[in-house]
């Protein structure tokens, strides 16, 4: 088997390179793409050494691709995702180029990892601030049946990559802002994308529109506000949510604490998980568990993930391990 | 008239001074008081120099003081602001000791300032992070009625005094956290306050129960999840609302940019304030107004305010505007 990985010297392209380690995910042969400023780099995977190769028309010319992951922004995927598709790949992409495309599933495995058999070439990974809801969302859900999600989002820098954590590192050279809509130093910024005609951003409407696909609720009552905060790594959010029955909270407990991949420190209902414990981890981090007493049948919770792991390059590795469990790939 | 500031040289305390001079507040003689060791320091007030003495007892002989404004915690307000309205003292507290008492009107003075006149010798300051919603949640409130209001809160570490900002700006040395839950920088704690038993934090009931008494609707519907974000100053926060009537967008807009001490810069939909542009200010700057599609009758907003200006200092000096009108002191 051979796999290619689209944008392999970013935050997420490497990380994912990690975790194909981390977790074993050997392949015959690794085919490392990136931007024509990266090219000639090497990265050793598994011991062996690979020479990163601008992604070209040309560079792809008589290569056999069983499995890419792409993670190099919309553009990038929208030019090249149909020529890996064109040649048999299977795409696991990255960018939200795809995501709502009626023929494309949106993943988060442990949710809704059926509908990968339904792909036609591309596989979507969602945006990292929805997996990490989707994960506790989907078994509640499963439950008690989902009336009403509101989130609230603190995003990490890493989120628009290393330009975000040179920016956050460094306040006294980027007192102007090069990727924020302001200062990131000692800052919250409530803007991530752009502004949308309804007032909302680019990324709440990823969040709302997401979680609706990925969850199969298309009328899911979601909103979400989303912001920047002068965080490295890992999103935290808070979720309110309502449900449609009635609940024991020691149940919700237990239902949070059983679903994959997550981790509870201790108890639910004390537990504080801050981006220090999510760093570096693959699991959602979950506390603060408490009912919301504003409303019937309600729930708050904080919720915190790695967001270059649990919500991208992790995602897309348990993608990869459904696939190879589909297809028998080796 | 002569006024006693206890807490004289803490970050609220020096920011009601400053704030007192920026208004034009004059008094005969001020008090300045602070713990032991700031005692004999020198402050400058309206070109006077005043000595600060530590709050004893003893030092408080033979003073007659009109109006004290106190911000040195509920220890030192639970033990002084009796003895200072024993003699016939209006005391300003900025501490949550007397807040929910029911003999103690609790002001924020564009929304209830009509309560100041019911006290006992103790007008309340709210906390920080209610006085900036409160501020909004008033006047929707009047014109629509308040269904349920859930805030999620973004803190400055300023909200702890200046131990906070000394943390934040030496990572190094704070690793292990002396002040809060867990190490700041770079980080996102979902903890202000201890927890309680019913999984509430003291930040977040304060928020709940603070916000019933202001707007006087001893029921409302409202929850709360306050975490702190390594920003030095401004608290920001996400709120959703749910309204009791229909409204039209472009009306709420109306409203909020009538309010009193309301900042929005240009259109309230595009708007995205951050700490950077209301520190140092005494406005709540309001932006990314838009529909809750997720509601009947919701509006989602975000706002920013100097939680040590308008979430503290500049709301005490506010009340005391009021209390000179009130009494024709000068």
């Amino acid at each position: 088997m051979n796999i290619a990985i689209v944008g392999a010297t970013g935050l997420v392209g490497s990380t994912f390179i990690k975790i194909l380690q981390e977790e074993n995910l050997k392949a015959d042969n690794y085919y490392l793409f990136a931007s024509k400023k990266s090219q000639g780099k090497i990265i050793k995977i598994f011991d062996k050494r690979y020479k990163v190769e601008a992604l070209t028309e040309e560079n792809l010319k008589g290569k056999k691709i069983d499995v890419a992951f792409f993670s190099a922004g919309s553009e990038v995927s929208k030019r090249f995702v149909p020529l890996f598709t064109k040649i048999g790949t299977i795409v696991i992409d990255n960018s939200s180029c795809f995501r709502m495309k009626k023929n494309v599933p949106l993943v988060v495995p442990e949710v809704n990892e059926a509908a990968i058999s339904g792909h036609n070439g591309i596989i979507a990974n969602p945006n990292c601030a929805t997996i990490q809801a989707a994960v506790i969302l989907g078994p509640l859900h499963r439950q008690y049946g989902l009336k009403r999600v509101v989130i609230s989002t603190y995003q990490a820098v890493s989120g628009v990559g290393a330009c975000g954590i040179e920016e956050l590192k460094n306040p006294k050279k980027y007192s102007n802002s090069q990727v924020f809509a302001a200062r990131i130093f000692s800052n919250t910024i409530p803007l991530i994308g752009s502004l949308t005609g309804n007032g909302y951003s680019e990324e709440e409407n990823k969040i709302i529109n997401e979680t609706r696909k990925i969850l199969d609720i298309p009328n899911l009552a979601i909103t979400a506000t989303c912001a920047r905060v002068p965080v490295m790594n890992c999103h935290s959010e808070s979720i309110s949510i309502e449900l449609n029955k009635n609940f024991k909270l020691s149940n919700i407990e237990k239902i949070v604490k059983n679903a994959c991949n997550i981790s509870v420190n201790g108890d639910i209902m004390f537990s504080c998980p801050t981006t220090v414990d999510a760093d570096g981890k693959n699991q959602v981090f979950v506390g603060r568990l408490r009912r919301d007493y504003s409303v019937k049948n309600g729930i708050n919770l904080w919720c915190v993930a790695d967001n270059l792991r649990r919500g991208a390059a992790f995602n897309a590795a348990q993608i990869f391990k459904a696939l190879i469990k589909l297809y028998n790939l080796h």
